[in-house]
């Protein structure tokens, strides 16, 4: 943990600290222990981090945690508890004292936590330290990514199979004997991945002019021979990690412009696949897909290609590097990141195809082991 | 909002300011809108409260939050990023010129963020007011979580069918030719639970010895002649309130231990929810059923009855009031309350039963309509 001693040592404070519950990425990667209730960590410089939890939870977090654990009772909260006026007077005084001095902590810090410890001692708030570094992934944290991808391609399959196993009634998809919705195929989706240990929120299965909308998840009963775009992000319940993977398909006809859009979208992801090596910048990678969109007569203004070209991802959906405009800092080895070009148009609808993989010295190394087809 | 009013004036602000996604139950109580990226809400003195929304997301927020709402544009955020050095500051800067004076902001409040703000003002913590006015449920808010309770109800039936239908190997439950496990059991309630709209986590399957960890979600094959004990929290996705509700099963034939703890258990419940009405305190309620249990001979020290009685429901899980020796103010018509005795002995296992319902004036009304009874 060399950064964060940096951290420390720059702020001239004594530890690192963290309140929060393994919701937050930073908590959930520092301890890899999994809490629904707001727990503190301590890093004493030099020193290997600590959690202090509840007495019934201390079994456990021995057994799960990959950081040092101590009870409360150990942190000698019971006893403040008696000197101070209040619980939340108490905890402040064991946090200063386990960590014996001034204190750096995240961006995020509870404020009313913040000066309940600015009774005892100074408060610096730190810039990303832990968010950068978990942009480079270790070995353990790739196979967990990659085994995420896994299951995300197999329900993408099981999404695919059922539109595909659907018959065209006039306009509409029927399954089952009745119509097939977006909101049918989500919930389908979601219980696949819950009865294989995923959760998802929010998967994007949008069809038609919904589609035109990036972020719009989509309603109502799915069409023949319109854009069918299915975007799902799984977050494996056992080690936190998330994958994401988007596929546009057309059951039946696509219109010439959907076949043309979808065709360029894919030669924009396959060249940026190919461009993306250590040391190049998010930005370059996506201002190159911008001008193939341009030099295809897809010119962006309000339409087109409105977002970013990719994001890292981790224990959270969106975290460092980011490929777009404003990502001017090299790629480096070790992060893994998304490539989803899109183009949207109002009058047509969109297509997005979206790939996560890794950077290594030698390039991009996709985890996404899905075929690229429109027409299903 | 008379009472979030009344923080400000207290304060001597100008306006309350929170920064959250809608997981943050204050947020989503006080705008009702659901996002998974954080938001700025300012409520001015005296005035409605203000969601400032990205441009992507307004007219979904116009459409859907229970207050007002502006872009980031209309609230001069592209003109602040012209003049300050960094996105951050100009954000901040956008937050103190909305409000036009100093801020008051909750204990949850990033201190980050906190910090960037006073370079331009003022900042005081709050002492948990929209916590408090969350308490107090509306007739909306007990409509959305008596329907919860009774998605609950169904899907507690849907768990016991179930293992009614299991038929007995040995001592092991099996259940279409494989043995029924936990995870199996938890799972299927959770696929159940998503496809009516709901979400659900870590609900507690456990089984014999299991039962005696009040927290222990359990594991492995499920047992006949030993007691099930099933505690499911669900959260409305549409609505964001949770329903709490558990009951404990023996499939075959329970311990003569096991058969009285129940019955003690339940005659807790009971007198505890004959007891509650307006103005009896949490504490009095959760110490007549620990009377109750010493009487029936189980006295508690390590073992017994090692939790609180019951806790509030709402947006989150657990909430004000608090049913607990802790519990020392009145409880209030609207309070919605959990009601969940239970007794846990190493060597014989756990009972739990708990049900939910709404204080009124009359005294406790319960919303969980699903009958107590040990043997299936």
């Amino acid at each position: 943990m060399e950064t964060l001693n940096e951290a420390i040592e720059k702020a001239e404070a004594e530890a690192y600290v963290i309140y929060a519950s393994s919701q937050d990425p930073d908590m959930r990667y520092l301890t890899q222990f999994v809490t629904s209730d707001p727990l503190f960590y301590i890093q004493k410089r030099g020193k290997e981090g600590i959690l202090i939890v509840p007495q019934m939870e201390l079994e456990r977090a021995q057994k799960e945690a990959s950081c040092g654990v101590i009870s409360r009772g150990d942190a000698q909260f019971f006893k403040f508890l008696e000197d101070e006026v209040s619980p939340r007077r108490a905890a402040a005084r064991m946090v200063f004292e386990y960590a014996g001095g001034d204190l750096i902590v995240p961006r995020s810090f509870p404020l009313g936590i913040a000066e309940d410890i600015r009774l005892f001692c100074r408060v610096t708030v730190d810039t990303d330290t832990v968010e950068e570094m978990r942009a480079i992934k270790s070995p353990r944290e790739l196979d967990a990514i990659r085994t995420a991808q896994e299951r995300t391609n197999e329900v993408m399959a099981f999404a695919e199979n059922i539109i595909r196993h659907a018959s065209v009634q006039g306009e509409e998809l029927w399954y089952q004997g009745t119509p097939l919705t977006s909101d049918y195929l989500r919930r389908e989706m979601h219980c696949w991945l819950l009865r294989h240990g995923y959760m998802a929120r929010d998967t994007i299965v949008s069809c038609g002019k919904e589609t035109a909308q990036p972020h719009n998840i989509g309603s109502g009963t799915l069409l023949a021979n319109e854009p069918i775009l299915i975007d799902v992000f799984p977050q494996d319940e056992r080690t936190g990690y998330y994958a994401d993977m988007t596929r546009t398909f057309v059951k039946g006809e696509p219109s010439p412009e959907i076949q043309e859009i979808y065709d360029t979208v894919r030669d924009g992801q396959t060249l940026a696949e190919e461009m993306i090596r250590p040391g190049i910048s998010g930005a370059e990678v996506h201002n190159a897909v911008l001008d193939h969109f341009t030099e295809c007569g897809y010119v962006t203004e309000d339409e087109g290609f409105i977002h970013s070209l990719g994001h890292g991802v981790g224990l959270q959906i969106h975290e460092n590097p980011s490929l777009s405009p404003r990502g001017d800092t090299p790629l480096e080895a070790g992060h893994v990141v998304t490539v989803e070009p899109g183009l949207y148009y109002r009058k047509i609808g969109g297509v997005r195809l979206e790939n996560m993989g890794v950077i290594t010295k030698d390039g991009f190394v996709c985890y996404t082991k899905y075929k690229r087809r429109l027409i299903i």
